[in-house]
């Protein structure tokens, strides 16, 4: 084989081992590593990252590998850091480790620092190879690349609906409407997400969890166990403007966070919510109303970027907030899982698209993918022309193409 | 090879002749013919049936083979007919070509003469066998079997929808939600029916023509011509209960016939509109009204049957015909052409279902295939438990399949 074959061999494997991180290494990057016998181009050992504050991909391979790292080729799906965190940094730890040779899939996203783990590794005498898998490296990691380049996370909306677009009964009835499998894979969808975000009416209509639940995720046999899955809950955050979340809403009662979002407003009643909220679990943030007096959903996602470093946000929602959020450019990818089954015209709509009156109007998607799950089909779609002025289109669509990847576990490892 | 898979690859060639009748034999059944020298297992000659008052699939066969047939066998997608029509008893004509053995796909469909054409072929000596791809058979004349087993056409609902399950916008505006391939589909899906069928809201609004245009079909390289697939235009009908169409309706420009369907209403007014309709080139018929008062669509399908010999039926109409006829059981599969794009909830729905308020009584639907059609996503349902009771359901699973399959011609010929 020619080197740049055994190149995209090697990291292709590294990106293989980097999605086992896909539900853990939140607010970190997935990445993954795997150290080659120069010589015999024999794997010596592997390493992703699981978890944040502890090691990462390049420092669990070097520990795995010992004295047989000398002289090996590292594959790395994204730039070594440089900074001393809490792992201290892996570019001098591959120095140190005697590494040969070090082939980097993609640059770090973060303009600040891109560049310097690759310059300290060239000034330790290394070589260095950039840009093997590029594509499929910025795929692994759409929230994180989000949140470095544009500042807000990458959202993806997920909804349920009949073959004739309608997501509930008009008394809001809804349960169900999808089968178990699609089921799964909205429990994957939320367990890979830093946030899981819905509408006060939704919360209150199906008195929501938002919750990812272990025997729900059908990743029984992920090597991290699949107990380790669920440990760290996404952040629940709710758009309540007027803080109307009843006090014993389940979603209180899970484990983890809510924070719930209101509009600024000092008046007693408001405050009096919130006092009583807080003490029943729930954290509260007040925004600055948008010009519809409502929650500012662009400066949302900002908050959620800078103080929660959210990658990934999970919007399950109803037609308002859902249309709301489309109409301000915010949605990413949109995951339809359709059911067979129709509801008539009757029944509740996807989306609410207010003064969308004419055709010209119309807000084209491109459909990216139509699978079957189960009994029912997802449509990963994206909004064309959203907001994607700051990244460049061909990273966005390979982000969505990947994340659009709901890979079980074992597909991961058999692939 | 064994003598069982030969019979299957003459005889699925002799199905690949039969669909190249698809757009042409109505009323009758397409039907394919291959005979083959029993010895060195080569084609000697095929045949199809291309239009009614023309040659059966075997005698064109036949014609071709000349004195070779002496001694072939002879593959055949339906029992070769018995009775002496304008083309003569098919099984005849086989005995008097001295065929040494015939291969049927499925016996006639109509109870009345079923297994008469075999018992002559095998009074005339020759070997018969029967059932071999047989399901394929089927599925090549889903509307003829139906009329002749169930006594009503095999209604297809086309509709074109956004993804979110919407029509057109509230105002009724609806044109182009999808592209040209999808519209090509469309013209084949009633190039290849017996009946366009529509509502009298939606032909007023759009002005519809449900006419067969040759340019549109994307069948260029269809063996009979594009020019004969339209030489015999569809009958298109129209649910007009008060006699509404206009007078200047493009519909009533077009070449064929137009069958307006109304009450039967001795009222002055209506008589009135009945007689410039007709002075205009309609075609009325005056039909009981159902329990809601409306045009008995059941009475209709009866009808369109038995006096118009009626096969396939095309409908594409709006929300509250589509509904109308799903709920009394007479879809038997829907073509849903989904384009990328939204339309937001104020937008027309796919279907109205009046009385449906509660998930229990949700329409189940099977999803047979979602296949892309240019930009466009055309999906095949089929509503579970429709009025199916007089027809196997594998018998209705098999035409549904092969009815979806809408191959252009250069599939068919290179399949």
């Amino acid at each position: 084989m020619s080197i740049e074959s055994r190149d995209i061999a090697h990291m292709s494997h590294a990106l293989r081992l980097a999605r086992l991180g896909s539900y853990t290494t939140h607010p970190n990057p997935r990445v993954g590593c795997v150290l080659v016998d120069s010589d015999t181009d024999s794997v010596i050992a592997t390493g992703f990252h699981a978890r944040a504050g502890e090691g990462h991909a390049e420092v669990n391979a070097l520990a795995a590998a010992g004295e047989r790292a000398l002289g090996s080729v590292a594959y790395v799906t994204l730039e070594p850091c440089s900074h001393t965190g809490r792992t201290g940094p892996c570019a001098k730890a591959l120095i140190a480790a005697g590494v040969s040779r070090v082939v980097i899939a993609m640059r770090d996203p973060n303009p600040q620092v891109a560049g310097r783990g690759i310059a300290l590794l060239e000034g330790g005498g290394i070589a260095v190879t950039v840009g093997v898998l590029e594509t499929e490296a910025r795929a692994l990691n759409p929230g994180f690349l989000s949140r470095m380049e544009r500042g807000r996370p990458f959202v993806r909306l997920k909804q349920a609906m009949s073959l004739d677009g309608r997501t509930a009964m008009a008394s809001g009835e809804s349960q169900w409407i999808t089968g178990p499998e699609a089921r799964s894979a909205v429990q994957r969808l939320r367990a890979r997400s830093s946030v899981v975000m819905s509408g006060i009416e939704s919360v209150i209509f199906d008195d929501s969890r938002l919750s990812v639940r272990a025997d729900q995720l059908s990743l029984e046999d992920h090597p991290l166990g699949i107990e380790a899955l669920v440990a760290h809950q996404p952040l629940r955050v709710v758009v309540d403007s007027r803080l109307r979340l009843p006090l014993a809403a389940r979603i209180l009662e899970q484990t983890g966070r809510t924070l719930l979002v209101c509009v600024a407003d000092e008046t007693p009643a408001l405050q009096e919510r919130r006092t009583l909220l807080e003490a029943a679990g729930a954290e509260v943030l007040a925004l600055p109303a948008g010009q519809d007096g409502r929650v500012d959903l662009p400066a949302l996602m900002a908050y959620l970027a800078e103080h929660e470093q959210a990658n990934e946000v999970l919007l399950e929602t109803g037609a308002v907030l859902a249309g709301a959020m489309l109409s301000a450019g915010l949605i990413d990818e949109m995951q339809l899982f359709m059911a067979p089954t129709l509801l008539g015209g009757d029944a509740r709509p996807l989306l609410a698209l207010p003064g969308l009156d004419n055709m010209a109007n119309q807000r084209r998607l491109e459909i990216r993918e139509i699978r079957a799950i189960g009994r029912d089909w997802r449509i990963t779609a994206i909004p064309v022309a959203s907001s994607s002025a700051e990244m460049a289109d061909e990273t966005l669509d390979s982000m969505r193409e990947q994340s659009a990847d709901q890979l079980k576990i074992g597909d991961m490892i058999n692939e």
